[in-house]
């Protein structure tokens, strides 16, 4: 194991962590407030572990799969800790579980909040937190990637191991170029959805922290109601752009390359669409009668669909008092999640895909063991080690799930509101159900149980392998 | 498609359910049943129906793959449908649906059921609703091929798709052999078991029926308390036997050939010593205070996980009142099952051992691309096609069970209620949480929801394969 590419890749992520926390400081300074010391004094210490860590130049540049994976879950973890300090210090919230709990949903774009109320934090510490999302929705490594230039192209395996989806490919042929397109399509839509919900006339403050909210697919809100509270041409913006953050960035691409129909013909992107445009019809009828009119119906079916099939989590309604069929949609569109290549979680649109025509080949092979068709997806074929790959996904998945919920269990609550509270972390969304709906918290759980789904939360973001690689005794023998 | 030949095993099956259906008959006749003329007039009607598909003789005994999964599946629902008729003609259930779902209860070893209470029903009903367990634990056409020269060698592919476990393979080199094996292990537990029971005091009919129950790991009573109301060693010799069905048979002949050695070494059967082991420690210390000493504490734990993992469903207390971790820890079980080649249902402990080795692997791949192991079991490489199958079976699980749970969850009852009731059909267990807890039944859910639970527990009792083949288009052109 290559431990000093390791470590220099540590100290560049500090070193834009501190960079990362300037636009807070900014914001402490306009409104004046005493927290503010509380982040430069975090700027400042980022950068002196950062400097230590990456002031000798580095020789040894090679770079494998498993150095990949190694050092995206250790920069995670570490970015967390760091990121977390500004609370800290400022004893805005009292335990360290808590504000570890807080920034890990953060930065794994999650929403899930420990926070009764939010309104009475200080605004540079409501910025960091949300800034957070922006920062963890597209990858911070991406984002050092797109700037410095690393480990030449090796460094193929640091994408591959922080972004989202079954096979990561590059845009174009270089790394470096790869990511720093996708954060200018981040940044240009991120831009965009500023200046919609500025005309609508949403403050500065708040438009700048729904941006990051929904850009990341996070869900942190600034204010005690989330969205709930704003008017709805505001919330309706939100809806299309959470929708639209969760499509897969390849498509972007292409239309930006001048190939709208190649974009369109995504299998990806067309399920997306298709299982949200249902499952908005579904909820809408099944919750008609709660509204005074359809369209006020259709416009809340689609803002929650859209939340949670995006795994944001913002809420305009309390969903929990919602009949059990529109639930139980919501808790399957959890599961579901965004596109490959978006910033949202999940088990990813493609996974799902893959698996249900794995289903289909497997019952053509039953009946006709000759005659089988290849697993193809956009006319082209699934690479074997791609499948597997995905049939194991799912297996990781569904252990660390259950295991989950057997330790969080302890704390006896009820089965829905374990279930959904390890549902929401795991796949990055942020509300559950009963105890952890979208009215309530979840500082009721014992440290134990936040530990455990802190961790979920971080499995569920790098989507479990890097984070399980640490646990493999293999790894770290040669 | 070679019809004729599925015609004529349909047929055999109508021809062997009308001689099994003779004890119930008898039954009828020690009591003085009036109920015993339904049951009469069904045989008669099985063996008309039988005795026209079987009349001619087969002349194109070739059977492939295709031919097996569909005369299976088609087979269990006409045994279920005849099944059914003693009921409907003796009145004694007046909607048609409750009945088929009491039945395919019955014959899938469910147990769940739409009766608020048994006692004041017909012994000789009571006795035939039992019997479904014991015909269709090992399977109805495990017995037909047990006795019947059906189709030859090619029969293989009848045993594969009714037989539980991800790969089925002969004991000898003759099915007919294997089947009549398997059929007198299964009878030798049976007696030993009656035995056991009637040496404790427990009524004949009592123990007949409860050894149908125990053997074929169903779960029905014929009490309203369930197991509840027998003494302490009555309760401990059902927890043995439960156990002991639920361990795979090929386990047993390796015993009967004096290999005892050879089954212990079984990684399946170890597993599932190993998971009921720790399941019971955990769920005794878990609800130790909720008893007058450990030693009641612990004969509870072991009745319930030995009652849930083997999917049976008895019950003694009500474990819907226990604390949270223990009830979530029965609904793992009930998800992990039994071991395949058994009696018992759920994902099988082979599968579940195959899926956590595939992860395994899969961990070391990503850090050691070029030296990865082989995926073995008990010493043998475990063929590509079944790590294969295992995985697909699980993806498929998953999509069958979510999309139950969501068509369920129209009746608008609890989330809890919902996954436990689907759960508990899926998996052939009995009792759920909450409104399907021990306590309770089936009969709040509306007849579209029960038809959902029917087929979630046929679904579940052939391993979703051979149902699922019914509705691939290419399973019925050539």
């Amino acid at each position: 194991m290559n431990y000093r590419i390791i470590r220099y890749i540590i100290g560049w992520v500090l070193n834009f962590e501190a960079i990362l926390m300037l636009p807070a400081c900014a914001v402490a300074v306009i409104y004046r407030e005493q927290a503010g010391w509380s982040l430069l004094a975090t700027v400042f210490l980022c950068l002196l572990c950062g400097a230590a860590l990456t002031w000798r130049k580095l020789q040894n540049k090679a770079m494998y799969a498993r150095e990949g994976f190694v050092a995206v879950a250790l920069c995670w973890i570490v970015l967390s800790a760091f990121g977390a300090l500004p609370f800290v210090i400022a004893g805005s919230i009292p335990s360290y579980v808590d504000v570890l709990f807080e920034v890990v949903s953060g930065f794994t774009t999650t929403g899930s909040s420990i926070l009764p109320e939010v309104e009475s934090m200080p605004h540079c510490l409501l910025f960091w937190r949300s800034f957070t999302h922006w920062i963890g929705g597209m990858g911070v490594l991406v984002l050092v990637m797109a700037i410095m230039p690393l480990a030449g192209g090796t460094n193929m395996y640091l994408m591959k191991a922080e972004s989202p989806g079954p096979s990561v490919g590059k845009l174009v042929p270089k790394v470096k170029s790869t990511a720093a397109i996708l954060y200018k399509m981040y940044l240009f839509l991120s831009v965009l959805q500023l200046l919609f919900l500025l005309a609508g006339g949403m403050p500065m403050f708040d438009s700048l922290t729904t941006v990051f909210g929904t850009a990341g697919t996070g869900g942190f809100g600034v204010r005690n109601d989330s969205i709930g509270g704003y008017s709805m041409y505001l919330q309706g913006v939100v809806t299309v752009f959470m929708i639209l953050f969760g499509v897969n960035f390849n498509a972007y691409y292409l239309i930006r390359s001048r190939k709208p129909r190649q974009a369109l013909q995504s299998v990806e992107v067309r399920t997306y669409l298709l299982i949200i445009l249902s499952a908005i019809l579904l909820v809408t009828v099944n919750i008609a009668s709660l509204f005074p009119n359809p369209f006020e119906a259709f416009h809340h079916a689609a803002f929650q669909v859209g939340s949670i099939i995006t795994t944001t989590g913002f809420a305009t309604k309390d969903f929990d008092l919602w009949p059990t069929f529109s639930k139980t949609i919501l808790v399957a569109l959890m599961f579901i999640g965004a596109c490959a290549g978006s910033t949202g979680g999940g088990i990813k649109v493609s996974r799902v895909v893959i698996l249900f025509k794995s289903i289909l080949k497997e019952l053509d092979y039953l009946v006709h063991p000759r005659n089988v068709r290849k697993l193809k997806m956009d006319g082209r074929m699934v690479e074997h080690t791609v499948v597997r790959s995905v049939n194991v996904f799912l297996a990781l998945y569904i252990f660390v799930f259950a295991i989950s919920v057997i330790l969080v269990s302890l704390d006896n609550f009820d089965f829905t509101t374990n279930f959904t509270a390890v549902a929401a972390t795991i796949n990055n969304i942020g509300p559950g159900l009963e105890l952890v709906g979208p009215t309530r918290n979840f500082s009721l759980f014992s440290n134990f149980s936040k530990l455990v789904l802190i961790f979920d939360m971080l499995v569920g973001r790098l989507e479990l392998f890097p984070i399980l690689v640490l646990f493999n005794r293999r790894t770290w023998v040669d």
